[in-house]
């Protein structure tokens, strides 16, 4: 009768140094329920108001440079957790919806939020917690990072 | 490696039959984390609008009543779910920050929210999860009602 409480786990991370605990308790709670681990890391859509104001070559397209990084930074952390290929995810879009999207189409039991100074638990219910705690399906584990 | 994440939980229980889901929650990751599981009613200050339009008799503590009936509640879900007496507290506060109190001073390691229809999931981001999420020293797991 000692079932794991959880088989699919979503961990939404931006690869802040400070998120590590987030991190180190997804994949406490992986191990210890045998579950399987899924990465996702969101770009969000620049501010027409930033992108404006910012001075670039013509062809140098920032969202897909953003999203270069995120690949690298992602290929590093899920290789550490060794988390397999298909379940590393980078999405375009709002972060809350998008993680919400996700843990639908892959049937996630818990979601968890990995948040950091600018979103972190101090502004926790920030859009993104708000959204993904009122539109959730499935448990949301809201991981407190030290500071 | 298989360490468990989380020592020491604490329940906000309200006792609605809705709840049963959140409270299995909590049984299944207490036996699977072999942790301590604490229970918490909260009987909340009645406000002043309500109690000056009920008529009751002179000597009729309603607090007190609800104090009762919550102390027959946490017997019968502290036998089922063989939790220490010492384990089950029955409070008399605002909820969020009564939660927060005993969590620090009990050092719980994970807070699990039992929410039903009227502070429930729809409403998750009332006034009780909005204190526990920003005030809380530890983790929250908002365990979803299915309705």
């Amino acid at each position: 009768m000692n079932i794991a409480p959880y088989e699919r786990l979503l961990l939404a991370v931006d690869f802040a140094p400070e998120t590590e605990s987030v991190v180190a308790r997804a994949q406490q709670l992986t191990d210890h329920c045998q579950a399987r681990l899924v990465l996702l890391h969101v770009v969000e859509h620049l501010p027409m108001s930033y992108s404006g104001d910012l001075i670039l070559p013509d062809d140098f397209d920032l969202e897909q440079e953003l999203v270069e990084v995120a690949k690298k930074q992602m290929t590093a952390l899920g290789d550490r957790l060794r988390v397999p290929h298909e379940d590393r995810h980078i999405e375009i879009g709002t972060t809350g919806r998008t993680i919400l999207r996700l843990s639908a189409e892959l049937k996630v039991d818990l979601i968890i939020l990995g948040s950091h100074g600018r979103h972190g638990l101090a502004a926790l219910l920030g859009s993104t917690a708000r959204t993904v705690l009122n539109g959730a399906d499935c448990d949301v584990l809201a991981v407190r990072i030290k500071e």
